[in-house]
């Protein structure tokens, strides 16, 4: 490296020097890095590097390394060799005295063999180390150095090829099915093809529903003009709000001493619960801690200052002394022990359970981990609460999948009555449930320091705070007990589930009924069992997220049909169909229903994946590769859309028509990217019989649409979307009589008429909602208006040496009905899917014993990124299927797509168990999500995982600890 | 005077030395004022003081003297005098000459003559003197002096009395009937009743309807929390626009050189017409001027800058050349001669007017002037236009009575459609009818100037701009011939107005419709043309304003009645009596009504005023009184409500109940202070049943009620009020049955209960609209929904000397029927009587010959304060009366009281024609309102206005021009 300053310049060699940490080979601060040399390698010499991370791109390495070795010309001995490790300390690594020892060995099997040992033994990780992972970094370190190995016979076997130096039998012969562990995944720009019906050629040109409509703010969001809540520019004497959390998950509050922080320039104001006039949250769910803190992250207080640089400094500043309280609960075993819950148990059951299991030919039990998930919304939560100064008006702009709730939530903690309180989303950037309820906390904090300073206060997450506090998706663990004959044919099924709850109720009761109402997914099985609880524990609530418990829960139910085709030694596809509905039927809690398009769509994805075809080549690729495996998998899917009460259901909308014709929607739904805009735009302009571009939607308010229902449960664009067609088909019969005396006139004609005609053109739309109910005594109900069916199958292909994998291609089918945008729908698809995909393959969050989220970016944190999205990536609507309940007989898609995503994550066990087939090792392993490089290494058992120490867990303590 | 800086203290005195204004009598800037010291005046010295003003107090002196006479001891010898005028020059003007002459003189009748004649002489205004008044100047120069004179004699009188220096018989006696001369009119606190009957006693405590609830911002109007337009805080980025405006009445515009303004710091830019998107306003009336000006303050660009100091300054370096046109229209009687009009004739006709001339015992013909009225609301123009990044939506913040218009003129200049433009208003600061068709203009000003700099404009127009740029009540001019029998009933009367409309047409042509319509008042006349045009002139363009035309108009029937009753030798009031409408009858235009409680209203108020022994009073007084004069005048009025088009009728409310039972009102009037949000939620309250303390309002607002008509034509509440009415009764109607299923319950209770079943708790009310119309063809129609009637008395007091006028008392009976709010009405009846009496009395627009307007603020142009209000002022509403068209049978208040402020006029021209009926001068003089203190003291002419000198007209310019 060439370093520069006014001094003059230096060369800083990245060597032993370097690697050392010495002093002197740090940048000082005036100089500048001006270039970096990389000599040419020798002919003798090779050099490589390895990398494995939670991602193939845009993500830090787990671990990495770069090897040398330079050979005496024209033989095999280790003349020179260096080795260097990232990853695993807090610098780089380099096994100086392992290549010392190793200078003229011969470059053979044994040469590697005692590598391995020598290196294990100088790049040693305690079993506490920071950052975790440590058998996988320990295995990693001798994986990586196989690689090197057979790199390096390769090239040799090159140079040998062209210089013809001697003859090769001097170098060990490669295998030709450990070739594949020399190449890396590349690359590759994902291609795809959407398919869906076109509309019918007699439909109106000026009609757009069924039409591939582009979302209207897309291009504004790939501009970046769309405005979002924190573009909302600067409110004259604003102020700026952070937060105070616990750095403690049980304790009590001794004092909090804020002396400190006031005195700081631009501080203004701390905000505490003493602050609050009205209801400082639900006794069990504060809005800011009283005496107590139940978990990390929980907020205390919120400094107003400034600026947000101000108030972060104050934060610093404050000093809360605590005093630890028993018990402690994270993990969901702790809280089955201390006999800690939420709620009651959910339950529904059928048939007779234990009769049938003296009846099957075989049982299995089995255990099942899905780690939880972030919502990882583009856009953090946040708010800006502007004070009226007049009537205690308040105007709250705010990221919220639920503007009713945080005007609600607002108006109790201020004691303010609701018709005061106006809350405004013009859009959310990204809600995935996680906007439901908590922008409520943040509204209401947010509003308190706003009354109690008089200014307007802008309260901004950033993406540390908002992971730290907000929580996500419901850690699950889950057993089965499973009785089947074997056919495959499964008799009797008792499952039990049990998530994470956090430290507060919030959704938790209603994912454990949605968990267990959702979990026979496509299944019919006779005698079934299905339980359900929420654990109290020490960590933030988690909360609503797409799919609502249903992508965890029948993650169980999937692993149970995996591990009854092993015992079948059917293929799992083959257990599935055989246990499919079939004909019209009823559900476990005996709601009625066809699975007619759940079973075309299995066979269109069937069909359309050419699956028997690439099952047998992927049985060809595994039989021919050792250390690469490829995995398929097959997934049905029945996703009961919408909420489980009636009430929940009902939609309103105000659509105006201005006398130059143009028209204003307004409706309950909000827009957070799914295009619920875009689409009631395409029912009105369907209804009125007018362009789009007439029309046009400015915001969701409270003032134009009150007592809304959250944007959730996928059936925003539905409700919302009857709502909007009564209001628009009320707007047109009041019309009719002009239109019938001027038949030829314009749209704006008879508008001028209208209003000259004294005809309202303002009218409001109301859908009083589907009906839906759940009786828990009786465990029957109707609770869902309708189904979305679907189908994915995905293939993957691992890397036994370093748990990389990529994934080759996925084909979905989903019936959509009739969507009313293809366009959008399948985007929702996509999205969905690839949300899945991170839930089961990278998204891991981490906590430390002490109950600290140690995942707070996108560092630490992995959704998937472009590079992630499989290679070819293939989605269709089912043709022409029928649902006369909803808009236009189309179905909401927001969630279902998220669990099609376990067709990689099955595909991925799929690999991992041909290979732990072809290595003889048990397959039934306990399923664990999600499937991580780490756990996909570890799970590929070989002579290299072995190799490594294993520590006695009683010994230390680990840096992170399992929660679900 | 005292005067004091760091270098040390001096005196001034203020005599010939100050007087003279000479420089080292001025207050040097490092100087301030410590003291003033009068010196106490000697036994044989008298000092005294006068001023006359367009009102009593709260104004610039039109003149103003100051005297002061020393005695030689015991005798009436001068010896010294002084006498000094302020009002006359551009400073105060010592008389220093006459004084000298006078010394050695005797204070006697001599004197005062030979005094009057030296300070004619030396105290000289030329004819052209600036601030016109010139001959009410000139005579007050003597009668200030007279009043000097009988007040020394009066000193002198008690002296001689006191120290009985020698016989009384040495100086000349006053006679008593001079004496009231010396006394000027006392400031007195005004005292009233307000008469209405309470609601009966069944109604429920809860229901506010037709109790005087206090105005919702009564307090905060007080206090100055009330938010208005220009109080909305400080936007991000915003820019403050200043408007220039032409200097020429009529001219074309040879170049716009604005380079010099765009170098100024903080200037960003100038907007002129070629920066307009869309229609640059009507052909015949353009935002911006283009080519050509047809007044002075026509628009001709604006100015952007960071500061509205910095867009001022701009403007002043702003540099227009201009080429004159002809021609140059003021006056009305100019357009007349030009065939100079806006629209054509409008006419009503009834009877046979020629044969009937033909029948009777006299005609008289005459000639009435009424001048125009400025505007004058608290809250001048102003706008506040913030364009969002997004849609090129925007938001406007703007006080008007007509934000759908805005929206609508905004929409079509920027060619945006209107879905994308919501304006906003919260409430207005007066409007009057000015803030109807004009604020469109300064909102798409404004908005292009946010278009093009892309930044929010506040647009705040200064009280001389408002008054400068917009036009306010047309002048009229109206001629009058009646035909009558000798016991006063009219029997032919033909009426022929013009009114001046500016320039461009505006709302004149509807106002002459109105003015015919409303001018027949309360008279039934069986042979009657009324005949109506309005002048296009070089003005800026007169607008709609509180009675639209009535008011003006009506004082010409009036003045006709007045002089019938003068030639008759009968009281007005009993001519009036004698031709009022006295059983149901149809107007000139054919619309049937009933005047049962006109007639109620006029012997209510005969009986409530004691008109009849007060009549007499005032004739004793008089009697009694040479130099004071009492009048007395009652006037009756049928006042039509609304506009005379269904569709203007039409109006909607949008209603919120959310869910805790807290209600939202929103409704297409607007908050002109009048009072319509309170009435609007008592109307809600009763019926919803609810106290007002649940509702709210919180803004009118185009995105919540669309397409609404002008807060105008006194329906605003009426007609808002049904439309909230039917919103509520949805309401109800959808929550009965859960009340009936509860009746115990709360509303709370209901509400909750509501929601859970799914039952809508937003509603649209739309109340379609009175039918009115009328046919011009035929000269017939039924224009109004409904009549107004009312009754006022108002006595007063004028000092013939001076012209300065005391208001004894006024008492009004109005038929509010049902009044929803008497607090409120009794308010607006009070208000508008006084905002009448301003224009019949005080309020003077002073137009240069070029057509520039003088009177640019509260200095120059007097609107009543609270010293001009009667001493006593009574307002009652007529008790119990039906009109089972309106909401809860109430009437409409807004406008008719305007022209009850026309009794005080009445009563003015009633004292002065005793006066001018004791000094044997004609009593048929030309009718001109104001009757301001100049018109009264020339009226009342005497010896001292014959001693002024009279110019000839064709010798000078005028300072200023009437042109009415």
């Amino acid at each position: 490296m060439s370093l520069s300053s006014t001094e003059g310049t230096r060369q800083i060699p990245l060597s032993k020097h370097f690697l050392a940490g010495l002093a002197s080979a740090d940048l000082k601060p005036e100089e500048i890095l001006e270039s970096v040399s990389i000599p040419h390698s020798r002919k003798w010499e090779f050099v490589s590097a390895f990398r494995q991370a939670q991602c193939q791109q845009n993500a830090l390495a787990d671990m990495n390394a770069a090897m040398r070795v330079l050979l005496k010309e024209g033989s095999d001995t280790i003349e020179d060799l260096s080795i260097a490790y990232g990853g695993v300390g807090a610098a780089t690594i380099s096994a100086q005295k392992s290549c010392q020892q190793l200078l003229g060995r011969r470059w053979d099997e044994l040469m590697l063999v005692e590598a391995c040992r020598l290196l294990l033994d100088e790049v040693s990780l305690p079993g506490w180390a920071p950052g975790g992972k440590v058998e996988f970094k320990r295995t990693l370190v001798v994986s990586f150095f196989f690689k090197f190995y057979l790199e390096v016979l390769q090239e040799l076997k090159k140079l040998v090829k062209l210089s013809s130096v001697s003859g090769s039998c001097r170098y060990p012969e490669i295998s030709d099915r450990f070739l594949s562990a020399l190449e890396d995944f590349p690359v590759a720009v994902p291609q795809g093809v959407q398919m869906y019906q076109s509309v019918d050629s007699h439909q109106p040109l000026q009609d757009p529903v069924g039409r591939p409509i582009m979302h209207l703010s897309g291009l504004k969001h790939a501009t970046g003009e769309a405005i979002f809540c924190d573009d909302i520019p600067m409110v004259d004497k604003e102020l700026f709000m952070a937060l105070v959390t616990s750095t403690r998950a049980h304790a009590k509050i001794i004092s909090v001493d804020f002396s400190e922080a006031l005195e700081l320039p631009g501080v203004v104001d701390v905000v505490t619960a003493e602050d609050i006039p009205g209801t400082n949250g639900a006794e069990d769910d504060k809005l800011l801690a009283v005496d107590k803190v139940l978990c990390v992250g929980q907020i205390i207080c919120a400094v107003v200052a400034g600026s947000d640089v101000q108030a972060k400094r104050a934060i610093e500043k404050i000093k809360i002394t605590y005093q630890d309280q028993e018990p402690v609960i994270f993990t969901i075993q702790d809280a089955i022990k201390h006999n800690s819950f939420l709620c009651p148990e959910k339950k529904l059951e059928q048939g007779n359970i234990e009769e049938a299991f003296e009846k099957v030919d075989q049982i299995v039990e089995g255990e099942v981990h899905v780690g939880g998930q972030e919502h990882f919304y583009m856009e953090t939560q946040r708010v800006l609460v502007i004070p009226k100064t007049e009537d205690k008006e308040l105007d709250i702009y705010v990221s919220t999948q639920d503007p009713a709730h945080v005007q609600k939530t607002v108006s109790s903690t201020l004691n303010i009555p609701i018709n005061r309180i106006t809350c405004h989303v013009k859009r959310v950037g990204g809600g995935f449930g996680g906007k439901v309820g908590r922008p409520a906390v943040f509204g209401a904090i947010a509003a308190v320091g706003a009354i109690k300073t008089g200014h307007p206060i802008r309260l901004v997450l950033d993406r540390e705070d908002d992971m730290l506090i907000t929580g996500g998706r419901h850690p699950l663990f889950g057993k089965y007990k499973v009785g089947f004959m074997n056919n495959g044919r499964i008799k009797a099924l008792d499952i039990e589930c049990f998530i994470n709850g956090g430290c507060t109720l919030d959704h938790s009761e209603q994912v454990t009924e949605f968990l267990i109402l959702k979990l026979e997914n496509a299944y019919k099985i006779r005698n079934l069992r299905l339980r359900g609880r929420a654990c109290l524990t020490n960590l933030p609530s988690n909360t609503a997220f797409r799919g609502f418990g249903f992508p965890q829960g029948t993650l169980v139910t999937e692993s149970c049909i995996t591990a009854v085709a092993a015992k079948c030694g059917l293929l799992p596809e083959k257990v599935r169909e055989k246990n499919m509905y079939r004909t019209v039927d009823k559900t476990i809690y005996k709601q009625a229903f066809s699975p007619e398009t759940l079973i075309r769509c299995w066979n269109e994805c069937l069909g359309k994946s050419s699956f028997h075809s690439r099952r047998m080549q992927v049985a060809e690729f595994n039989k021919q590769n050792y250390w690469k495996k490829r995995g398929i998998a097959m997934i049905p899917m029945k996703f009961s859309v919408g909420f489980a009460a009636t009430s929940y259901h009902q939609a309103a909308a105000l659509v105006h028509i201005y006398t130059d014709g143009s028209v204003l929607v307004t409706h309950g739904g909000n827009e957070l990217g799914q295009g619920i805009h875009t689409k009631m735009l395409q029912v009105a302009s369907r209804e009125l019989k007018i362009p789009m571009s007439y029309m046009h939607i400015c915001e969701t308010s409270t003032a134009t649409v009150p007592n809304t229902i959250a944007t959730a449960a996928s059936v925003g664009s539905d409700v919302n979307g009857r709502a909007v067609q009564i209001a628009c088909q009320i707007l047109l019969k009041r019309l009719e009589p002009i239109i019938k005396k001027n038949p030829e006139g314009t749209w704006e004609d008879w508008i001028e008429a209208a209003f000259e005609q004294r005809i309202s053109l303002s009218a409001t739309g109301y859908f009083r909602g589907y009906k839906a109910f759940v009786d828990w005594e009786k465990g029957e109900g109707d609770p869902f208006p309708y189904y979305v069916y679907g189908a994915a199958c995905s293939e993957v292909e691992i890397d036994c040496l370093t748990g990389a994998y990529k994934k080759v291609r996925t084909d979905i089918v989903m019936d959509a009905c009739c969507s009313l945008n293809p366009a959008i729908d399948i985007g929702q698809i996509e999205g969905a899917f690839i949300q899945g995909m991170g839930l089961y393959t990278t998204e891991e969050l981490k906590y430390s014993p002490e109950g600290v989220l140690y995942s707070r970016g996108p560092d630490e944190y992995k959704i998937p990124t472009i590079t992630d999205v499989p290679e070819e990536f293939n989605v269709s609507l089912l043709p022409s299927s029928q649902s006369p309940l909803t808009i236009y007989s189309s179905k909401g898609l927001g969630e279902s797509g998220m669990f099609l995503g376990s067709s990689v994550f099955f595909a991925i066990t799929d690999a991992v168990a041909a290979a732990r087939r072809e290595r003889d090792i048990a397959e039934d392993f306990t399923v664990k999500s999600p499937a991580t490089p780490e756990w996909v290494r570890m799970a590929c058992a070989d002579r290299f995982t072995e190799m490594i120490p294993r520590d006695d867990p009683k010994t230390f303590t680990p840096w992170s600890i399992p929660i679900a």
